[in-house]
């Protein structure tokens, strides 16, 4: 974001809808975002926390709703998320097999920040790092967890930060992208933001903004990763008031944003959504027995569809702009999109 | 109901919370029930329509929701509760191959009521009542699905009437019963009413509040229905403040109920909970964007549990006793239990 | 299909895999396919069957699968497909409000074939053609289902026939469309066909193999269909063995195909998967307890993934290539694609 | 199991179905069980392990399966043995704050078994042990996890020991039980096993054998946990030739035996199932591209579902049966069954 290159520097507008002042998840209001990265030799990882407020979380709890496109994956949260409608935790994004140490490190984070819980129900994402990062090594250590939280903030960064570092999109280096639109409602402006950590597809697959740029791009690399494996993960934030049955038919919706970039939703692809609302806040032990909640009139809800998908296709495009090229574990090489394509050759913008 | 022997009147009280006036569905306020039996020779079968309010349910649709327990069922509809969350007509129970019939029927019913409707999901739930009824000869006609909706009142009959005509419950003449509790929220009462169609359950298996009866009843019967095939249809009714979410959960209770009558949810066995609740009703076009709702703080949800269960279990035995015993097709007889066993002889009570 | 110019013809080719002979759902072995079209002044309806194969399909059952895209839709069957993972009947596609009367008509089919039935899973799925049809008027009629059966053949039409006639896609006419794809396993040769009732999107959002032509072609019609409803049910055949688990995942795959024609997923849009594989053929009652069956090694499952996109793509756009300009109800008009825009002025092909 | 008196000791068969050996989930062929237990002052807490066999469990996947029935739970893993059908490594039981512990405990012990692992599916379920353990302590280490899985063996002790040393079940010290059934499919005896970590329940609902004793105990217990709490995690074990929607659907049947020992999936119940079948190991890189497995006809099924709902029930009976009365954190007493109610004296047997 803060001085990095994005996909509408280059004129390249997806959709057609606004977006949001930063064109960020945290353009919705309350929601921040930190990194801590793993960045020296073949250690190429790291953590991202998502925070949807920064008060007690446990205390407060969100609408929440997740989504399993494919179920490759290994998170953790999502049993809960569903059965309850809402989310306690900041969330945490990582690598594959670090999610035990990130859940263990969360559930001393929300120990330190609340001295009642007993139960707690962490939110882990991950995608797979391997091709650039030792990951057997398991170099996520707790601290990195906090440190992520901590960092979390309105600005952040995009690319191969936090836990996108190790990351690999359509062959190209990606990781962590975002983007915003802003959705009018009784003349009240509310936001959708996406946050996608980006891992998945195969490299002739990639489409930017309906050009079919893969092959193009295939042919200039010469040892490059094959393997449709990855995955992504994404995190969908608003400040509309929903039901989180409603929550959970719009984050379905990142689909169409994720078929415009190639994807074809890979056999080892684990995609994942995950969504919050902090328009109700359910408080952990409310007052009242009968509660008062805001939801929106069902059929105005194609335009926040619209929104989603519009966001995540720009959020994943702008992880492969903020990417820089990356040399890993075993030398493996991931080259960054603007290193190796002119963007600007682009006729279909 | 009316001037039948129900399970209470033999000193047998399922759990221990309060039932409502009716101890039926229709203590929920603005419900009703209606009939259309087919019994003659070889024919044993009908309608059966629960209306959730009177006025036009398509305009005003209650909040729904619908959980499958073993989906060897034909039910239709449910794929709409389950992403919309509500419900815009009366349900109809019949048997099985005459789903498509009751389906026409219904939409033609509902033509009528309004004349704005080019779409509608018509929810039709069904048992199979073959080996009473003649199945195969396809006798359920439109009349009758009107004559169901038309004959709707607070008090309605259980057993072999209706829908339930023809059903065989734990080898035993079963159909319809029903049952209800009382939940007290602030000081104002509220209502959970089960209505079951039932055609489930192996006879040796029957439990009576504890009592393991089956293998006794079924010493009794020489030539008996021994597949274990059949299903049941369960619609839970509720006047509380709940979102569909909420609502998907309490469904989910019946099971207790169902198990605690012997049943092991046989592979044969369509099992099918729906749900309404008449406390948050959504216009089909209403005036405002953002709408307001009431929904129940759900660390208060047990007791509606428990109400559910209970019902449950109370509204299957209701089935068994008010049902005669009935000879039909192929000369196939099924004993009605009050027929064929002393129930006073019952201990654990 | 036959006489009809399809996106192919116009150098258009969607993804890179070698279509089937036909490039059509009926390139599977024993697949066939059949309408009945009701096509006079103000009725623009009728149904179309596919047939997975010819014998007794209630003895026969191939292995099944559905998905369920967005729920608003009245489709039948879906939840035992979903339980036993197979189809027992051929799969019958019309209007909304006339799938009780093709599920009435089914039944009877199926009765005639199959002297034992008393218990059979009808496949209806439907979208609502009430733009251009009375679809009040309930016109399709039992005969109409046994027509589309007996019409079943290799060869059959695509656009405003059958089930199509009153389909409206992205504000062009559609309706009926297919698509196939060849892939290689062990040096056989296997089929992935697709068919697809279309019915769904904005015509300001439709995209042809990377072309946003939908702003262009909007420019064009001054009175047009602006409500994003309707649906899209799409039929997935194959004959590659699979189990039912390997085939859900497989249709799930039809999504990056909807979304690249520019789809949504729009609020008010049924969107239905439904699968078959006529590898594994289940007998009703089989001789043996322990069953051989074949399935296909999951790690080679990507390229079935990618064929049932690429087949999805071009079976829309099939539909829409194929429809001719109608007139229905209200004087509703809605044009074919050919007739307002000239195709061979597409350059991302 | 050894030394211990279970119920059956006490004249006590639940159902009709022959058991196994050691009446366990470890008399299917290959299955062991290994526990690691803290219990000193107010820890009280541990590890179990469950071995679906003992070769490289990444390498031989087991066919798996998954059912959730309260998601107030925290399990991992489902997700992708719901996606893929299988199962990749041993399934450990702990406290539910320590998840994330035994999650990288759990990588790490598969990342010494097998030096290609890049990525792997940890199974971990839990409940909460917070009435009896200083559960904010986080006293599970990773060597604990190590143990549990080298201890794992055929013979293991119920009750009070391993994950199951806190655990409080219908107000009464529950934790770890478990039971088997023969099941005879073409003259070979197969069997199904059921272990449970029980930690739910009120104590006033407890049924043992349909006896409703629960009332009869409450009133001896001054100081009572009187929230309705806690989880059930129930693992099914066989060796029966399946696909996994056939296990998914066993495992369902789970829900009669909880019920029947007197539960009502209470709201914060976290209730979950996981199943593995033996009989189809898939390889991790197989060399066929069509692989042979062999299924169970599916009308043979329901002597499974009943060995599965008998082996529940027993297994929680055993549980409580086999624990100790035990004082924990904050000086917090709970009773043993056999400590305070004479077993003996029930007549429902």
């Amino acid at each position: 974001m803060k001085n990095q290159k994005r996909v509408r520097d280059f004129g390249i507008s997806i959709g057609n809808m606004k977006t949001g002042n930063y064109n960020s998840i945290t353009d919705v209001p309350g929601v921040k975002v930190g990194h801590s990265t793993l960045d020296k030799e073949n250690i190429k990882t790291g953590v991202t926390a998502i925070i949807p407020h920064e008060r007690n979380m446990f205390k407060e709890k969100v609408i929440g709703a997740c989504h399993v496109i494919n179920g490759f994956g290994k998170s953790t949260g999502l049993i809960q998320i569903e059965e309850l409608g809402n989310i306690e935790t900041p969330i945490i994004l990582t690598n594959t097999l670090s999610v035990g140490t990130a859940h263990e490190a969360l559930v001393k984070y929300m120990l330190s920040v609340d001295k009642d819980i007993k139960s707690l129900n962490p939110i882990i994402c991950e995608c797979n790092d391997s091709y650039l990062n030792d990951i057997r090594g398991l170099h996520v250590k707790e601290h990195h967890v906090f440190e992520a939280i901590e960092n979390a903030s309105v600005e952040f960064k995009e690319g191969n930060v936090g836990a996108g570092t190790g990351m690999v999109c359509y062959g190209l280096k990606g990781g962590i992208g975002t983007s915003s639109r802003i959705v009018n409602i009784d003349d009240k402006n509310y936001t959708v933001g996406v946050l996608v950590l980006s891992n998945f597809g195969k490299i002739n697959d990639l489409i930017i903004n309906g050009n079919f740029v893969g092959e193009k791009i295939a042919s200039k690399i010469k040892e490059k990763k094959t393997k449709n494996e990855g995955s992504i993960i994404l995190i969908v934030a608003t400040d509309i008031p929903l039901s989180s049955r409603q929550l959970k038919r719009i984050i379905k919706r990142v689909n169409p944003g994720i078929a415009r970039t190639g994807g074809f939703i890979g056999h080892g692809s684990g995609e994942i959504a995950i969504g919050f609302s902090t328009a109700n806040i359910f408080e952990h032990n409310p007052n009242e027995n009968i509660l008062n909640m805001k939801i929106l009139d069902e059929s105005k809800i194609n335009v926040i569809f619209r929104a989603t998908s519009e966001a995540t296709e720009e959020a994943i495009l702008n992880s492969l702009m903020c990417s820089n090229t990356t040399t890993g574990v075993d030398g493996n090489t991931i080259y960054s999109l603007l290193d190796i394509f002119d963007i600007n050759s682009l006729t279909n913008c």
